[in-house]
């Protein structure tokens, strides 16, 4: 039986380690995190992305491991910047990023998460958030792209919620409720504390 | 001795393969077209891409290669779109790119080609052509960002050129141009025809 200890996230954003560990509090469970910048391909669809980053990991840890990608699509601009949100966020910045929009402003974070080495095959669970793009950053919390997403349902943005706030709503937060419910319920791999 | 039938030119886009062919032809030599999509990883480093596909394509095809990558980058964007220009051009479009550029519209197109095969280690050649970004599409010619870039001593766009025009200013010519000297001059394993 797999200790719960054994499972390792491997990501090299702090912000995510963050969140990913208080998702897995929250619900009695732990993970390891180790820091460590995989390989990412060019895909339209982020869990390629995911899967090839986990496997490459898992075969440099030798261990059980997953990762975790995301993007944010927004409608009007044909899912720009999507895979590559984080390198958008980095040279463009939030201020002529909103530049692109004008009336329709409709998008959805999407979350990713690969487990490479528990299984025969790679294993994926996703998890989306729609909402809008706001007119102007707000917030201090989270990271990227979360000063300007509003979820559907909230007067909020991302960044202006706590980190347990941000994952009730987020993307990320249900990409991995769904692996540890096929880890506690269906695998049966963990035990609960 | 090598042939130059035998170095095979490694990609998926037509609009590269008939100007790698044409710069080949006007210098007297020839290369073979393999139409394959390799997997290109993200990096701000386009020759880190380049090296990358090229070594997928030599595993795969067994024989010597080369591949070229190149990207669009823009002073007063922080280098955007560069690395992803292909993606941002289907995805944002030529209109809504414009959109992000105010009186700053320097930028620089560079090209990398990457042999795998001929010797031990990959082989990088670069090219560069400096210009600005027009204030809007002109000419039929050319694919990309080839309407909206005017080469720094021109007055028309890319795309406002023929083929063997385009080769006099782009920075694939000049990269193409680097590997067939060192092809023949250098290495000498190239016969002139």
């Amino acid at each position: 039986m797999l200790s719960e200890d054994e499972l390792t996230f491997v990501t090299s954003n702090k912000h995510k380690a963050v969140e990913v560990r208080e998702i897995f509090r929250s619900h009695g469970a732990r993970c390891q995190v180790h820091y460590m910048k995989t390989i990412e391909i060019q895909s339209n669809d982020i869990a390629e992305i995911a899967i090839f980053s986990s496997f490459q990991a898992y075969q440099l840890l030798g261990k059980p491991v997953f990762v975790e990608d995301a993007g944010l699509f927004v409608d009007a601009l044909n899912g720009f910047p999507g895979p590559y949100s984080s390198y958008v966020y980095r040279t463009l910045g939030l201020e002529t990023f909103l530049k692109l929009l004008n009336k329709r402003r409709n998008a959805f974070f999407k979350s990713v998460v690969c487990v490479y080495g528990l299984s025969r095959a790679p294993v994926i669970f996703s998890g989306v958030v729609k909402g809008r793009i706001a007119t102007e950053p707000r917030g201090e919390g989270g990271f990227g792209y979360d000063p300007v997403f509003i979820p559907a349902g909230s007067t909020k943005t991302l960044a202006e919620m706590s980190v347990a706030e941000k994952n009730k709503w987020s993307h990320r937060a249900k990409a991995v409720e769904k692996l540890l419910r096929w880890l506690y319920k269906d695998r049966k791999t963990f035990h609960m504390r």
